[in-house]
């Protein structure tokens, strides 16, 4: 199968929903010139077709492997990645004194978007990469970061991030990975670090020549729970003095786990300090490296809602292919019985305008979270308020809706979509992780309806659903679903308790992201009929038209669920409930 | 994990849904008393918690192999199969005069929901035997009736049906397999069968002494289309006049699919006639053969819907015990801090009642469509047209729940539900087959909104929207969902155009559905409130209410895209829709 990079659709929403224009007109992005961004989006896209996207297939087969410590991926990985470290694709958004480019997070997430929807498990070795990146150039000592930040930028080396423990899943605060502080000898002033950390994508890998593992980890008497938690750099290779590599520290991957999908991702087992020799930095303030941590996520959350796009422009494209030349029947009611390619039956049409309405709207909505996010950067504090009342939103709807077009996918294929050979299956295998990984979609309503609900006192959430109502022009069903919106907050802000609203949650949070994204579309809508992408004449107002007309009034039919409240999940007892 | 037959809610919806004691009030059903009744269901319910659902790992690990022509199942697939038989519980429906019990569909439902719900893929062994049962049944002469059903009925043998070839899937009458009269020698009378068939279920495999294969296929100068089909029976082995077999036919097993789930079910690729010598006996009239298909399709789109609550109920439970089992974090806003059982906290108990809900609503769904086509067969004409209006319901509804189901289950898992031991996964691979096979669910939403729809002039599918108006009580959702609904009906009766109403066939397949199950949980709370089941006293208010409360609404959603109409699907020119 084919992959085209959606090119057109990505400019137009980095243009309209990002605002590019208005960042470069600032000082720090000024690079991010019309001339640099076409380049940038056309050149990843090309080379994520012609290099990462040849090996999805092979990826899922064979898959990542460990054999005697050493993980191997299949052939064409390393050379891929190696071409991609060249290219510098790994450097776009990183600080410029490190060799980055400097560039807004918008453009980072376009490099993340192409490689991600060539093979969604290949582009987690970049993409936990950045995480660490951001952690070090805001939390690590200047030391740190000459030490890590230059290979971690250019991608020589590459970062993980080190939470989970059997343990400690969603409660990070209960994990057990302790740091001693080393008093003598040649690594004085750093720490011993032991524990078995669990899920750690990409945690072992011979593609980059080091490994840079960001651990939580906690020190002697720390305070218990996430306030006794600190930060550590931990190399697979110790780096010297003159930065070439030294020896082996401590650290090693344990086993692999087998998985649903995105198998040519080493999903590892950890172990730290077996030997006791497991050599770690602190990174930041002692016991604050949950905030260090949580300082990434936010930009990580927006980079795994980026993946419910990459899946659903993938599935769109794979069923659009099969649609047009599967033959099968002919329209019902007419009067030649010819058989026609599917694409042509009214219900394999809604579906696959389905999966393009929803992969366009959380595109819209992915590039308007990153635009706020960089105009927060350039500290504008109502974007950046803004930008954070995002981040659920597409981190979680944009996850729900990667299965739902994969799964949209597979049913277009028919008998064909349940057969593994048409690698339709393997999508919706692959887009099953990202609502459950950085922080479930759960845990993304329940931050919007505590802590995004209240901030600016209310001011960031409140000021979202007006701008929708103010500018859905005619749009009866956007405007209806704003004002429902409006009716969740108000509840929940003046007469919801907290299991109210965290019953009410998920089906919010879905509201709310339609509503954004129904806004967002509708502005390209505007800017597509005022010639601003004549290669999406005639393709645009036909997603908008079925994402207003269709998805918009469904999620107005989940007020109800939203304001049910939760005193009806406590009705039953729990071991009713069980059984 | 372990299993445990939902034994109670069975017998509350055969009771309320299914309406047993009406039938069994019939002399056809006589036999189905209370006594019977329960004995069955509990009986079954044991057989398949013992002895199919700990085949059911093992079946997705190791799978269906194919070696030298000879279809091999896991350890202990053949003495489960041979127990099942010898228990007599293949013989539940089956007619009296061939060894079968007479006992009414609602029961052999059961029958199906239990093993299945232990285990998917073994189920479907069983499943498309009874298939086969009832071609013969209706269709088959007195002599193919007598050489084939005994065995049949009893299990002995297995039956298989054959449509599908790599040209005609969704659309049969494009089948190109053929069958040729012999006129002298030993088969005179008979066909040589000659062609390939795709997606047979079950198609080869040594736990059935003898497999008979109907087959679809077409005689010489046959017309064209679905007007020149035959049914046919080919035996595995030829059976000799006094019932034991003889050589093998010209039938083999070219190769099994790779698919996404349902491993331990061998979907064979069947080869008819590679060396012209494969005998086959015509079943009911020339050209006939799509009709004595359809006979026993409705029925086995039923037992597909039932798949849905299937692996609803198995995706549940499961998820129910991890949740129990798993501790992390305190409940948002707990002085004590303390970690709980994550069934304790709000979004997690709105998943598992959720996940209830919907099983429990699908399975209500299922034994009222059951109960309508008993009574159908009894002669009732508006049943039997209910029954009809029911089935594309529970066919696509039910499978649809199945997945969302299946996926709530891995995301109460978190991390641990992408992790393919835990088992959670396997249940949504499986679960993702049901709305693709036994005609998709857009197939069965469009036969919904044109056959069905127009069914006795419109009022099968009127009445029973005026019967849920009627008993919805003070549920002012669920009456808003039937207006909904009616509203919808009135619109596509008598102003839309055939693609207006393909584009929304979906959308109200999906309302109606809801709508009906809603209303029959409704009439299960009252029998529960009048102290019909004990038992069930604390948990069914609760899921119902959820249902009715949160579900409900959100059907209401999808009445704007049941009425959007088809000309926006066309509005985009076809080339424009591929990019």
């Amino acid at each position: 199968m084919t992959y085209t990079p959606a090119t057109q659709d990505q400019l137009l929403a980095i243009r309209v929903n990002a605002g590019i224009e208005e960042l470069a007109a600032s000082e720090k992005f000024a690079a991010a010139e019309p001339d640099m961004v076409e380049a940038i989006v056309e050149g990843v896209g090309q080379f994520a077709a012609g290099e990462f996207a040849p090996l999805n297939r092979v990826g899922d087969l064979e898959g990542a492997k460990l054999e005697n410590g050493v993980v191997r991926l299949p052939d064409g990985f390393a050379e891929a990645y190696a071409h991609y470290v060249e290219q510098g694709w790994n450097a776009i958004a990183s600080p410029e004194e490190f060799g980055g480019q400097g560039l807004p997070f918008t453009l980072a997430c376009n490099v993340l978007e192409n490689l991600g929807t060539a093979n969604m498990a290949f582009n987690l070795l970049p993409m936990l990469s950045v995480g660490a990146i951001e952690a070090l150039e805001h939390h690590g000592s200047e030391e740190l970061q000459q030490k890590y930040l230059p290979d971690l930028v250019s991608g020589k080396w590459s970062g993980t991030m080190n939470l989970t423990e059997p343990q400690a899943g969603s409660d990070v605060g209960a994990l057990r990975t302790t740091a001693k502080p080393i008093e003598d000898g040649e690594h004085a002033g750093k720490y011993l670090i032991k524990g078995q950390k669990i899920y750690i994508t990409w945690g072992e890998h011979e593609l980059a020549e080091n490994i840079i593992h960001l651990v939580l980890a906690r020190l002697p008497d720390a305070p218990e729970g996430s306030r006794g938690i600190s930060l550590f750099t931990v190399p697979k290779y110790h780096v010297k003095p003159d930065g070439s590599l030294g020896p082996r520290n401590d650290v090693r991957c344990v086993s692999l786990e087998h998985k649903l999908g995105i198998n040519a991702s080493p999903t590892c087992v950890m172990s730290y300090g077996d030997n006791d020799e497991c050599i770690g930095e602190l990174v930041g303030a002692e016991n604050r490296g949950l905030a260090a941590m949580f300082t990434m996520m936010n930009n990580a959350r927006i980079n795994v809602g980026n993946q419910g796009v990459q899946i659903g422009e993938r599935a769109t494209q794979q069923a659009m292919d099969y649609a047009k030349e599967r033959v099968q029947s002919a329209r019902a009611g007419s009067p030649d019985k010819n058989p026609v390619s599917i694409i042509e039956h009214p219900d394999v049409r809604r579906m696959l305008l389905r999966m393009k309405a929803l992969t366009e709207g959380s595109r819209a909505l992915l590039y308007y979270t990153a635009g706020q996010v960089d105009r927060g950067v350039l500290g504008d504090e109502n974007a950046k308020a803004r930008g954070e009342v995002l981040t659920p939103l597409i981190k979680a709807w944009g996850t729900d809706i990667g299965i739902e077009v994969a799964s949209l996918g597979v049913q277009v294929h028919g008998g064909m979509g349940f057969v593994e050979e048409t690698g339709a299956a393997q999508h919706w295998r692959d887009s099953r992780i990202a609502p459950i990984y950085e922080g479930t979609n759960g845990i993304q309503a329940a931050d919007l309806v505590t802590r995004k609900l209240g901030l600016h006192d209310g001011e960031a959430i409140g000021s979202l659903i007006a701008d929708i109502e103010r500018e859905c022009g005619g749009e009866a069903h956007l405007l209806t679903l704003a004002r429902d919106c409006a009716d969740v907050v108000a509840w929940m802000r003046n007469e919801a308790s907290l299991d109210d609203r965290l019953a009410g949650s998920v089906a919010f949070c879905t509201m709310l992201a339609v509503a954004t994204a129904g806004w967002q579309l509708l502005r390209q809508l505007r800017a597509v009929e005022s010639g601003d992408a004549p290669a999406l004449v005639k393709s645009k107002p036909a997603s908008v038209r079925f994402f207003l007309d269709r998805i918009v009034p469904e999620a107005s039919g989940l007020k109800a669920s939203a304001m049910a409240g939760g005193e009806a999940l406590y009705a039953i007892p729990t071991e009713a409930l069980l059984g």
